[in-house]
């Protein structure tokens, strides 16, 4: 016969955590609950490592010390649920284990009471390697978190978000809570919808984020709001997207750019380095739009490492070589990254392969060089040394400062994809030379954003239309809106974009002329921004914010790259929750609530498009 | 020709809130800026109340001290946004005006920006009573909040939250966030869907709540969970309901019932008394269920006064008065409720309205008796003396304590109705006869709660169908369900629930036993709960929780009694948002892409229904 599971504890409570007990407590009685991490016979004694989240305690239940535990200890297998009751043992020299916090004693068990048990379990929670496959992971998600690793990064999370909220409030900024039952607006990301039952054929829309409504929260006279919210996208989804992220989300009033930035900043002092203390040791880093791409590639750059792309496009202008010659005759350029001590690192293989890197960012390919001694042509090994003359490699050996045992690796062709792809190729380098470790943390602002982006023969917001101009810059919005800039910025951090914001347009006749250059005529900007519009007119204040997407904010501080790890029940690429069986059917009579009916995709019709 | 609004600050700083200047900061060079609250021209002089968030100070803008902002300030009207830039002046002491905390100061101007303007006013702001409809203030919700008292109340709530956020982390709870993308769960309250695009035909729903999700985390080893979050609930809506509503959801693992609710009080007691010094003096009274039924009729007492239901059905058993005896021919009761020194505060049309109000709550009316000088039936001036013996009126005042000038209202009928209808109408008078102040705050717990309920020929769960029977009652669940106890407690506050919760079941087995009960077979059991049956089986750890309406419970500690009042942007009624104008329609393209068309109703069908 089995022995019964306990439903309650019968009074007993915890007196410590399984990561609590020390050489301090020997003698104790004390009282543990957990999980039965691993059980080891040594004849008729049975030593278990209970866990809790705190850590893992050896438990001994011998019956020589006292016979009653054995009948519930011969049934134990990995997982079961425990309390256990027993005296803290001081174990000899020779026993402790130094892995282990508790390693100095182990638990002599008096009573124990079996509060569950544990069917055949889908994977090993014991062994830091997993076998199980993502999908059986997710699909047991309750059991993977059980692990100490993911488990820790939710519980870091928590003390994150915690030391977050502690700084805005230091700051001022109240918690408030806007919607989640929105309007649809037909602007940027797909919406996820909600019919309406009481309003039949109307939608909710579930908000990309709470823009307006913080907005709407500075025109009601809140100064300084923050909230962490839920946001919705229902886009495809890359590898660190999720259909419901959130955001920290904070609004100021009567502040201009630089007030925010400071503001800002030493919030993310505050609570980085309250959270790891010297985690940021000096003032943010500020950098233009234009010196990051310009550099970097990329608008988001990772400044754990040097590397910076140099455009050595006026050196080679006269130059024959075909490739070179293309780029330039489009009005492309030419850059160059140089890994200094690099030349023995890169077998001509190893170079096909830093080829596909730029080829995936749309770029024809990669020229190199490994620097040799000597001068001009000779000092050169490279697939396009005799394209080029002497004088023009000594040119560009001085520019870029190369020595004997370098390696520089050239992209050329139009400036947008030559810049991301050589920027995609280096963040690759920083990783493979492993220039930097994973414990470090460079945040730097990016400003002097454009206020607007081509996008075919129109212009579209680079970050929302509600964005102000620079003040300097709004007489040009009629003449040459592309040259407009924007009081926008962003926070990146170790190359990715943490932040994002913007002073927002508070006057209502500017906001009418920025709709009209991203091509909403009148009509369409009452129906779609109507209400945004009238509350300008009633007396907005100036004001400005920004957002921190949390989820990858997190990422970065705990040092992992994919976004699942920090969310307790993530979602997969295809927007499903394998633990719950989400999304799901739901009953004709709950759609017919609804006014709504499911019309399943007319594939004869898909294929045609 | 108008002056042309500041698109930006030119650099100013605000200084100071136009609630902080006082006397000791006279001669200062100061910069304010908010909203013109008040305009008075005296003469050449025109003074503005300067308003934000924090205050108001009166400022000055003099010809013959700057003549500078004065076409600014002839300008000016009623919640224009302005910046101005002056030296703070004591005012002379006949000048002091004491209703404001900057009363001992004005401001002169000296430059000023006119931020933005306002056009005609909804209603005004600066009045206390509000002349507009509720539909108008709601449409203009942003207008509204700059209303001290209102936006006041949405800056305490922040304050509230920060308190118990500050005192479940000192519990070590910890802050985990759950999917608001959930499955459908055909049990209990109506939900909100969202249609899947990737998935045709399939559906996520907005979560009641998180209580999967918080019981998920327990089974993965989190101990101590709470999350502010939000929950959605798709049913017709009461003054007290919104579709979206906010809970404080708290879980712990290893623990029992007492030790719950000693955890919960503590975070109670440090967070309510944080917020408001000493407002909870010593420790939460316990009330069972049955208590508060059989006193106060409900299951949610407001014990803010006294004022209870006396049982007097064995008095009056032989009695030959109707009501009372068709009450006792049913197996129902007689109950009494007694207002010391009442009689002379009722009139027959007092008594009459409150006939009213027990007829609300299906009662078929109230018998009543003032108390005169004198013995038996002489002693009552009372429509139903003549039907009662002296014995009996006797009884009846020794048994309730009757003096003179007493009135008693006595209900009759069966249990539930005449406890519902004196415990509201119990309500009623202590508002009426104002036996408590606004101020005032009674939190009591209500505990041993039945586990089930009677509906119709079937029981169904009075908590959620996972709240843990009492131990010793496990055995009744095959026998006599309906008397089995349940591990399960509500928090209330001045007469409102303000939070729920039981200790769950860890036991699959136990967990199937209760479905059984509630009429599931094991097909449904794991069609609807197969995950969550599967994960307790899976070494589930005891655990149980509470949940805090948030809304509600904000509303007891504000002394409001509208929960529209403590929510930023609430809903109607008929859930709609009248400032955004949602929900609305949506275009075709996007329903096509979700896989659903409206179905509107059929008008002629439901007709038939």
């Amino acid at each position: 016969m089995t022995t019964e599971i306990d439903t309650g504890l019968g009074g007993w409570r915890r007196s410590h955590s399984c990561g609590d007990l020390n050489a301090a407590n020997d003698g104790e009685i004390v009282t543990l609950m957990g999980w039965v991490h691993r059980r080891r016979d040594h004849g008729q004694i049975v030593f278990v490592d209970l866990r809790d989240r705190y850590g893992v305690t050896q438990i001994v239940m011998d019956p020589e010390v006292n016979p009653a535990p054995m009948s519930i200890a011969q049934d134990l297998r990995n997982e079961f649920c425990i309390a256990v009751k027993g005296k803290v043992h001081k174990r000899p020299d020779g026993m402790i284990n130094k892995n282990l916090s508790t390693g100095t004693i182990e638990l002599l068990v008096e009573e124990i009471k079996l509060l569950n048990r544990a069917a055949v379990l889908p994977f090993a929670i014991n062994d830091d390697k997993v076998e199980a496959s993502d999908s059986l992971r997710l699909k047991y998600r309750y059991m993977d978190l059980r692990r100490p690793q993911l488990g820790g990064r939710i519980v870091e999370r928590a003390k994150i978000v915690s030391h977050f909220r502690k700084a805005l409030e230091e700051h001022s900024f109240l918690d408030i809570e806007t919607p989640l039952l929105y309007k649809s607006t037909p602007e940027g990301a797909r919406e996820f919808l909600v019919p309406s039952r009481i309003h039949a054929g109307k939608f909710y829309a579930l908000p990309q984020s709470p823009q307006l409504f913080k907005q709407t929260l500075m025109i009601s006279g809140f100064d300084r709001y923050y909230q962490i919210v839920r946001c919705f996208r229902d886009e495809d989804l890359r590898a660190d997207r999720q259909p419901e992220f959130s955001q920290i989300d904070i609004e100021m009033s009567y502040v201009e750019q630089e007030q925010i930035l400071e503001t800002i900043e030493s919030v993310v002092l505050k609570a980085v380095n309250g959270y790891r203390p010297g985690a940021i040791p000096g003032k943010l880093q500020r950098m233009s739009y234009a010196e990051a791409m310009e550099s970097y590639g990329v608008d988001k750059p990772d400044l754990r490492f040097e590397l910076k792309l140099h455009d050595i496009t006026k050196i080679v202008e006269k130059t024959e070589f075909r490739v070179f010659a293309e780029a330039i005759s489009i009005g492309g350029i030419i850059n160059a990254l140089v890994i200094k001590g690099g030349a023995e690192k890169f077998s001509r293989k190893e170079i096909d392969a830093l080829q596909e890197v730029v080829k995936q960012q749309g770029a024809k390919g990669l020229a190199w060089a490994k620097v040799k001694p000597g001068k001009g042509i000779e000092s050169w090994q490279s697939p396009i040394a005799k394209f080029l003359s002497d004088e023009v490699v000594d040119q560009i050996g001085s520019e870029l400062n190369l020595g004997e045992g370098d390696i520089v690796l050239f992209g050329a062709g139009d400036y947008d994809t030559t810049k991301a792809s050589l920027g995609s190729l280096r963040n690759h380098l920083g990783a493979k030379l492993e220039l930097y470790s994973p414990a470090d943390l460079k945040f730097t602002w990016i400003i002097d954003f454009p206020l607007l982006e081509k996008d075919g023969d129109r212009y579209k917001a680079k970050h929302h239309p509600f964005a102000m101009p620079k003040p300097q810059d709004v007489p040009m919005l009629d003449k040459d809106p592309g040259k407009v800039g924007a009081a926008a910025y962003d926070l990146v951090c170790n190359g990715h974009e943490v932040a994002g914001g913007s002073i927002r347009i508070h006057d209502p006749a500017l906001q009418r002329k920025v709709f009209t250059c991203l091509g909403l005529d009148e009509n369409e900007q009452n129906e779609k921004f109507g209400f945004l519009l009238e509350a300008l007119g009633l007396g907005a204040p100036p004001h400005g914010g920004i957002a921190f997407g949390l989820d990858r904010l997190v990422m970065c501080l705990l040092g992992t790259d994919a976004i699942r790890d920090v969310i307790a029940f993530p979602k997969t690429q295809k927007a499903t929750c394998l633990m719950t069986n989400s999304p799901g059917p739901v009953t004709l009579d709950e759609l017919r609530d609804l006014h709504v009916r499911i019309q399943m995709p007319d594939l004869s019709n898909e294929r045609q498009q």
